[in-house]
């Protein structure tokens, strides 16, 4: 047997009692997995949940794909947090991705520490965790994964691959990749590389976590607190990209956090100093600081022109696959120029191509949030591609 | 004697032999400081560096204040690094600001760390150095001590302030101080407040200092390395923010540093890591961590409307200074809206003022640059202020 299904296990937490954990996938040592980086992982084993059900002719299957630092728990409560899944408002009954209609996946990123294999791992070779010893992986490693995932479920086709940022990332290389089993794509807030300032963000949040003494090496092991000072920078550092600076004006302002004049002192004076080192400080309690290296720099190495002999539009050269690209007004970190350019080079292919930009001051966090014109682009095109591909 | 003119000190590293390290003016106890923040300080070294020659009416001294990371070698070779002063473009025989006509006058700023009192001097109630026992201290403060050294030096007036950045803030807040004082004014790239973004990024470089056990709540005394991590992480984060996310894209775009394809680890693969890593790794060799607290937390303080009834005209009612505001198209951290408000306050407290926004990649940084047009704005503004004063 290569593949069997189990029960997922978080590498560092316990789920909540009675919390839906969903489903995992173990490919054992006769599947291994090969990967961009030139080695080859095994076992393997893919953490997915799903919402709705899979119909009898399995073509209403949609891939859910989430960035950095989410996880499996698009549609439904985080068995960790107990908060929201933190796409409850884009899936559920007669939400835009409405599961009374499509089977929706989502799976856990290889590399990710919610159930799919990544650093927090046990390294079978060592019985340790494997931490650096961990291959690095990279956007088209994760989209060949749920492609290993798609083929034990038995699902030949998707009727369409979703996803914000990272998510965006992998729903292009799922099109590149495996034109003939897409139908349609939708990249959200995402782009076709990684630019230089991104990089440098990604950067900064590596180098804070490894210059955290209890980051070790990434050998911090599976029971020790880990770099959690190193991890809350990176996080409060990347928060600050993932907002606009209209809206944090907006939300705080200069105002103070409980008190009417300054500390003269270096506590956090400002509502949003205590509302970064929340984000911060939170974070850490469900996040493994390896697993935000490996996805970072999963990230960092995202080129799909390059993998193309630099002309994007070849990545897509004869596919049959239907897009619809969606950006952000006030997204700075994957700005509306990097989607228009996968725009252009899609239809330099001559593919089936729609674009929009909404106007919003939410910036790239806006793919998560309460978007009413994101809600009925997604509805819109959902329901055109399940028309046209015959599906109740 | 109040004050005494000394050789300057520097806290933690000694300047190399025949460099010429500027003076500095040492008030001692009978002296003392007050800070808006309620304690006094005392005793006060003011550490600065002159260019050109004060004339006997004392007519055309020119102030340079510098900004968070600067320094009083704005016009010749820092004695610790080596390298030019950082606006040597600016400052010279024939330069923008001529020194061959004006007296320059550049101080550093208290809570620094080039010779004026800062945290990492000797607080002489323990002999032992200030480390976080040092007072807060605001934009105002150090205007208040540029303003004793004045008194010293028995300049009255100041033909103009000029400064980019932290030191625009400072020029604006001498306006609104001293407007008796100040023939002059030009921020450049600078605001009236720190927006709350701004204060993000600054509390994201705090908490990476104080992430750092290094830091040992600020007591890392004079002999130690000090929070050499938390520090470099910290500049990384902050010299993203003065650059372009165009001008990164630019120079470094996805260029791979030294190698032809990636090295699936976590080195510096890309050009902009490599860069980055750099600038952290050089700034901890002239910084104090300390002092990067205590300035950054400056900034974020600052407000000129909050301290005139949350209206910005009312700082420079009645001001008979003439003010060129300059900001930089591509500036994200100190942008043309902010540089605007201040100008629309101007023109409501009926100020003479003149704005001038340059086109340019450059980001924030590019008042430390090379600019054509920002010297000649200078230029061209001084020899009008000049000629209207009277100065030959």
């Amino acid at each position: 047997m290569t593949a069997e299904l189990i029960s997922p296990r978080f590498p560092r937490v316990s789920a909540a009692a009675g919390a839906d954990a969903g489903q995992a996938i173990r490919f054992g040592n006769l599947r291994p997995l090969a990967l961009d980086g030139g080695s080859s992982l095994a076992p393997l084993t893919i953490a997915f949940k799903t919402y709705g059900t899979l119909n009898a002719t399995k073509s209403n299957a949609v891939l859910v794909c989430h960035a950095l630092t989410g996880d499996q728990f698009a549609g439904s409560p985080h068995p960790l947090t107990g908060k929201p899944g933190w796409w409850e408002l884009m899936i559920g009954p007669g939400r835009p991705i409405d599961t009374d209609r499509f089977f929706v996946l989502c799976p856990n990123v290889i590399g990710g520490c919610m159930g799919t294999t990544g650093p927090a791992d046990i390294d079978p070779a060592t019985g340790e965790p494997y931490g650096l010893s961990f291959p690095l992986i990279t956007i088209r490693d994760m989209v060949r994964t749920q492609a290993m995932l798609l083929d034990v479920l038995q699902i030949e086709k998707i009727l369409c691959v979703l996803g914000g940022s990272m998510g965006g990332m992998q729903a292009l290389q799922w099109a590149a990749s495996f034109p003939g089993r897409v139908v349609s794509a939708v990249p959200i807030a995402a782009a076709a590389r990684h630019s230089a300032q991104n990089i440098a963000f990604h950067e900064v949040g590596r180098q804070a976590i490894m210059a955290d003494p209890d980051w070790k090496n990434g050998a911090y092991g599976r029971t020790g607190a880990g770099p959690v000072k190193g991890l809350a920078v990176a996080r409060m550092a990347a928060h600050i990209t993932y907002l606009s600076e209209a809206a944090l004006q907006r939300k705080f302002g200069r105002t103070l956090q409980n008190r009417e004049s300054f500390s003269f002192g270096f506590g956090p004076d400002f509502q949003i100093e205590s509302y970064l080192r929340h984000q911060g400080s939170s974070f850490v309690d469900r996040f493994d600081a390896n697993s935000y290296l490996y996805i970072t720099r999963a990230m960092d190495y995202f080129d799909l022109a390059a993998d193309h002999g630099g002309i994007l539009a070849q990545a897509f050269r004869g596919s049959r696959t239907r897009f619809c690209i969606v950006s952000f007004s006030s997204d700075w970190l994957f700005p509306t120029a990097e989607n228009k350019r996968v725009a252009h080079a899609l239809n330099a292919a001559a593919a089936n191509v729609s674009f929009v930009e909404i106007v919003t001051d939410h910036g790239h966090d806006a793919f998560l949030l309460d978007e009413p014109q994101l809600f009925a682009s997604v509805r819109g095109f959902l329901a055109s591609v399940a028309s046209q591909a015959g599906v109740a």
